[in-house]
């Protein structure tokens, strides 16, 4: 633990590739090892597409937090023929290890833990920067995304080409924003028709995440959406189980590896009741902790009553709760006013996809005192002599205090991801630049195929059973608006 | 509790109704008075429309267990203006004192604990059967249906009025098919034209209850639907709600009424995982019994697991569990042969809307010896010596064995019911012979007017926030494909 | 259940008893049956003393809930020699047809439900008046205690007849204490030395509830302890499983068959987290209620806090609670001015020994209107408009309107009771006035009585793992001050 | 992380002290900032005893995990006065930046993370040498001990310089006792009278674990225990919280650090139902894997079946488990041919005190292939091909894979070793040489400590309430016999 504090900037970058350390590849490919095990998803696909090699020859670009079990994603999607380079999709979330091992086998990659947003940026764009053959560079032809910044920079960028300057040279906007607009003005310099050459050869996108789903509805409701794309966050078997028991595992390892706080006996405060808050809720309740939910939409905000939880909004809990966790998907929940009301050592956290939950950046410049305590844990002192600590920067703290979801469900995650890649190049003539799901029955596969590794034992309908609630013996077993 | 065993059938008939026993009126009224304050949806719909009156006149029949909480149910949709007539959907699931309390006001019920299936079908007849002003009678305009035998019998019989005489006079099928047969050539007999009359008046029904929407859809499918249908249960605030926290509450109220079994420390074995499995399993497990899930779908089955349920097929519990519950909505899920290889003094029951997941017809043909322990209670032995349990002769646990669902949760389910028949009324003249949902808009109301009761208090977004996510300030906050 | 509503008060009386409705006997019987396959304990020490019956002609009196499964135990200790005579302990847990399965066996026994006071004091004198053979009365050799009324009275009568009339004339005190003087007198008048006769062959008494033995040692510290006593309660097997798990059931049964409320969402405040509160908070909080626990023991209110309770003081909870529940064994926990506060509707129960945890007679003289909803549900209104509702006049709620603990967690505790017993007998000659506990062994053989029928395999030390934790192969596993 | 994989062994031995690295000095006090505000009974006694120095000039000796809790402890002893010197009682518990930062402030302290045995007993020795003023060593006036490592020692010691050479130089035992043996001979040349004369002024010791706990017994029993002793562990603030609480958040914490394994959807074994296992089998459970537990005490094991649990034995696992976890304090629970068994890619591993609790010994020279993943994770590969994992080589998961108990819990704990360490000073004329246990109302006063913290409220016992209980108002209020 003692290097993260000392952690010189030395790179390792002899290849295709820029990670922290290429000699943690060996112990990277040992963890890879292991997670294969708990993967069956993933290595199920490999084994069937094996001899076909769907993606065959195929450029794709990911932006996916650079974890071990991205990278049983990198190598499923690499052992069906693709041709992938990849980044992470956050400045905290790579494990360095993983990275390595990756980087090792010769697959460009791109990603360490603690980038700068300018490093993160470049980074996205090298993983976005193939070989086009003849000693210029192209894009990729499918993308892999999870939170969709690639999508975003390939939007902007085409944008840029086709001659609307008004955004790159806006003023105004977060921190971030000027980077990517810096970026975009280099590439134009350097690389002056690279988007519109990779737009021209590109086919889809899956958005592994409820925010870049989101993004993706809205550029498809504005008629700007470029490719078809793959909603994958919300295939049951990615969107009940990663961002539920996802969270139920990772927000309560994120806090420990960061703080070793004891949860029993505290307050702690949920913003959101979504699939997220619900995981987020019920391991801080497990724990011991007392939980207080706060929510807008007054559906979820039953549901959280009708499972114990008080319901109420984050005024009423300033001074009492020790420790706040955002998990929204929208920004300002808390605010820099809140987190001055705080009780003194309140905890402060994010497991959403980015980070302006929290204000973040109206606490930088609060003229509160900052004192690092270790790598991704800061604590700030207000005038008042009160503390709180920031975890991760207001990233997310599952990734970036621990390794994020375990490798388990990751893999129904990643099915999907990998489901969904193959659906787009198989349709891609077919396929209109629109946001789709993958159907039912691919649901229900990434579904079973995780069965047997845990034991489950499924029962069979008969055949009048079948026909009695009028669905095939095989299934799909559920009209497409249940709920699960 | 005694009276249980001596019941004489002496009904209480002076005017238009039938219950068991009109002196239990005051009893009900009392009871009606306490779950008022627990129903704050309905009571609000009731303040909103008393002016307007939107179903002034109408004429409604309910098919719905005639309970305390349907009874508030019903005087509300007579508050707001509906001409009402009432049965029970359930054999077992009248609450005497509720079905007298509403016969004490006037409103025409037929509906008592413990009726025999030819009487079942005579009260649903009588709820269908309002007096048409010429002497004659007239079906409703409007149904409240659950389960959907209101709506099987009026498109039965129109069939028959068509000229179709097949299935009426087709022999096989269970005994409760015979006994409408019957019902139905005897209506031919005595009003020739009644279903045509009453279809022609028909504008709309409301269905309450997973099976009963199944049938709903499949009449959809084959083009015979009649009316424009809305498929209660599928609102958010139904089926998340009612199926779930519903049966949380009421399975173990009907197992402890009937058994007074300790549940802490039994294997337990619910046979399905949806909504209703869900709630089950929930509750079994709170209570410290080993909960085993059976499957048939791969996403429920992995999302059992994810809960900590060993999930298996019954056959593998057959002799080492203690409870067995059936939740699917399917048939035939605990066979005769299952019972037989049970443990000994293994309890069974169903929580389904039918009662055919039990094999019980089966079971009473079996030469298995039957001892009647009290009412809904019955010891079936087998010839080597070993008993079961059967509860509520299959039906309804909940309903047959204790009260059904509380009132708060109710609540939810029939300020749904009640803005579905303000809507089927409202658009009668456009709606077509379709399956509709209610929009989210009246989804995320009926929850809303829910949370002041349990002292919930909401989070507003800000202009800013609603924008950043896409939606308007009050809501509705969900794309439709939503889960919760 | 409307029986409930007009019973007439006509006993059955033609043998040496006094039930309700000795034809309710074959139904009681058919619910022993069941019984006795959930409760191995006590069958299995009929089947181990069968032939040596060693209490054997010995004259038991008992003083528990006459339930069902109290008349497992009385068949219990009829099966290995007692002759008994038996009233209920408490005027509202009689379940009358189990009273009159033991009364159809030729056993005396004196309860049926809803006793008043003078009627129970009644029921206990007569449980304690056997034929002496002479034509005369004479009392117990052995008790069988819970809560320890009879122990108090025998005591009394004692302290009476040996010339101390100081108490029985002293004025004051509650209608109960009234009642009981009376009875002194009147058995003083009648049997002029019938308790000094009776207290010559007494052997002792086993007590079952923490309230009745906390009696116990105040005599014994008092130096008037009359007979050797054993302490049932203190038993692991019974206070960590009656007191705990079987609370965890019951409550919740009890609040349900009186007010079919919803628990999920609800404010329950439970008062007191001894055993029996623990079981309660687990109960309700299971249900999806949220929990306030109060506490005056600081160590039972961090437990209470690691296990995620709020820990608050009653008046903090005034105006947002909508459940309470007494569970100390002290009084006055809930005051007149505490119900004055509550939230309207609030539901106010008891789950500990005796009913002044709560203020009922303070309620009654009040001023505030009753309703009786029910048997053991009454409607108390206030001034302001606001009601609340008391169940079981504040006695036990789990017994007065539910029907107690379930058989498997009250075979532990009754054979505790039992062996409790056999041991008061078979040491009569050598223990002194002192209270008891029973051996390690004893409690862990209770416990093993029951591994079986729920399934549980138990590992076996090795000799080398025995020596090396310096036990017995066979046990006892724990020193004394274990706590489990 | 990295760092652990390349680690050079050179220590930091400038001063009194011997640690790995005294740079991380900073970094420590940091944490130990944030532990005290977890740790309020530490402070609270800080404060209480801040100018009466109740160990003033004591020495005092600890052998207790160097963590920053323990850092906590540490300063604890020295503000009333203490004179202490202190080493870890495991070789993987140590926290290099606690030790540092207590090795900066001129605490003689040797400790790292992966001592051998060899380095762990020189450390234990370095701890008991105090300057004698002399300019000889003595030993400590006061121990504090957890697993009594250095009460052995010293008793050993003893032995040996009073003549009896009969152990030492016994042949046989495990390793670890020959190296033991070699220390005590070293001792004896180099220092003839040192455990004489540290025996002269020697005491007591206060013990901190069950293990440690049942060794102390053992001797008393025997007659051969050399000073008073304290039973920390009997405290119910110490077992019921830190044994109990502690383990429900660290040994998922252990768990997740060590193999950021998915715990949701496992079959997980918890070996024993002490609680230490009850802590053990919430924690998985709340996780969502399917616990099973065995067990020797039939009470435990009801305890457990009561909870849910399946109880069985741990052959009747072998291949369907994925998790093994031993709680026992005995010893060979998971046996070679045990872990041969299991289902691949099992994961092992031991959160009581001692590290035979697995075979660890067997399994090392078994013939398995061993890779070593990360520090404290081995996998070991059976000739079938089959693996498994051994987590922290069987010792401590909790303390070798993570960092052990969180401060709050640990406050606790160590608010009864402080308070112990001032009784046994205070008493030490008048103790006996037996295990004594603290008084209650000093458990009720740790307790009393840690609740403004986390917001509880306590209500007060009014005069006439504790009378009717026959307690004090202030309490105690439970009889020494109670459970909790």
């Amino acid at each position: 633990m003692n290097a993260q504090l000392k952690t010189e900037r030395v790179f390792s970058t002899e290849g295709d590739y820029k990670v922290a350390d290429i000699s943690l590849a060996d112990w990277g490919r040992k963890e890879i090892d292991i997670a294969e095990h708990e993967m069956p998803g993933l290595m199920s696909i490999r084994r069937k597409h094996a001899a076909a090699l769907p993606l065959k020859g195929v450029r794709v670009t990911g932006s996916l937090h650079m974890t071990i079990q991205t990278a049983v994603l990198i190598e499923t999607l690499k052992d069906i023929g693709a041709d992938v380079r990849w980044a992470s999709c956050n400045i905290f979330s790579t494990q360095d290890h993983a990275a390595a091992a990756i980087a090792a086998t010769g697959t460009p990659v791109f990603a360490w833990k603690g980038e700068t947003l300018e490093e993160y940026w470049d980074c996205t764009l090298e993983a976005l920067s193939f070989p086009d053959g003849n000693g210029g560079l192209i894009g990729p032809e499918l993308v892999v995304d999870d939170g969709g910044d690639v999508t975003l920079l390939i939007h902007k960028g085409y944008e840029l080409e086709k001659g609307d300057e008004s955004w790159v040279n806006s003023t105004g906007g977060s921190h971030e924003e000027q980077v990517i607009k810096a970026l975009l003005k280099r590439v134009r310099a350097e690389r002056p028709d690279f988007w519109t050459r990779t737009v021209a050869q590109w086919k889809g996108v899956s958005e592994e995440t409820t925010t870049g789903v989101h993004r993706l509805y809205q550029l498809a409701e504005a008629g700007t959406l470029l490719i078809p794309a793959i909603n994958v966050n919300d295939s049951v078997t990615k969107s009940k189980f990663d961002n539920l028991y996802g969270c139920r595992e990772s927000l309560a390892d994120g806090l420990k590896r960061a703080m070793d706080v004891m949860l029993a006996g505290k307050v702690a405060v949920v913003c959101g009741y979504g699939d997220v808050g619900k995981g987020s809720a019920a391991s801080l309740r497990n724990y011991g902790a007392r939980v207080i939910v706060t929510e807008i939409d007054p559906i979820c905000a039953l549901q959280a009553a009708m499972e114990g939880y008080e319901v109420t909004t984050i005024e009423d809990t300033l001074g009492r709760a020790d420790i706040y966790v955002t998990t929204t998907g929208n920004k300002d929940i808390i605010t820099l006013a809140h987190m001055q009301a705080m009780k003194d050592q309140a905890i402060v956290c994010n497991i959403g996809h980015f980070d302006n939950e929290i204000q973040v950046d109206a606490l930088y410049t609060s003229g509160a005192t900052r004192t690092n305590i270790k790598p991704q844990v800061d604590k700030f002192t207000f005038g008042n002599g009160n503390s709180i600590f920031l975890l991760a920067e207001g990233r997310l703290v599952n990734l970036g205090c621990a390794t994020g979801h375990p490798s388990f469900v990751m893999s129904n995650s990643f099915a999907n991801q990998t489901l969904a890649q193959i659906d787009l190049w198989a349709n891609k003539d077919s396929y209109e630049k629109k946001v789709y799901l993958l159907p039912k029955h691919l649901d229900e596969e990434v579904a079973r195929l995780h069965l047997e590794k845990i034991g489950v034992k499924l029962t069979k309908l008969t055949r009048e059973q079948a026909d009695y609630i009028g669905v095939p013996v095989e299934g799909p077993f559920k009209p497409d608006h249940y709920r699960y």
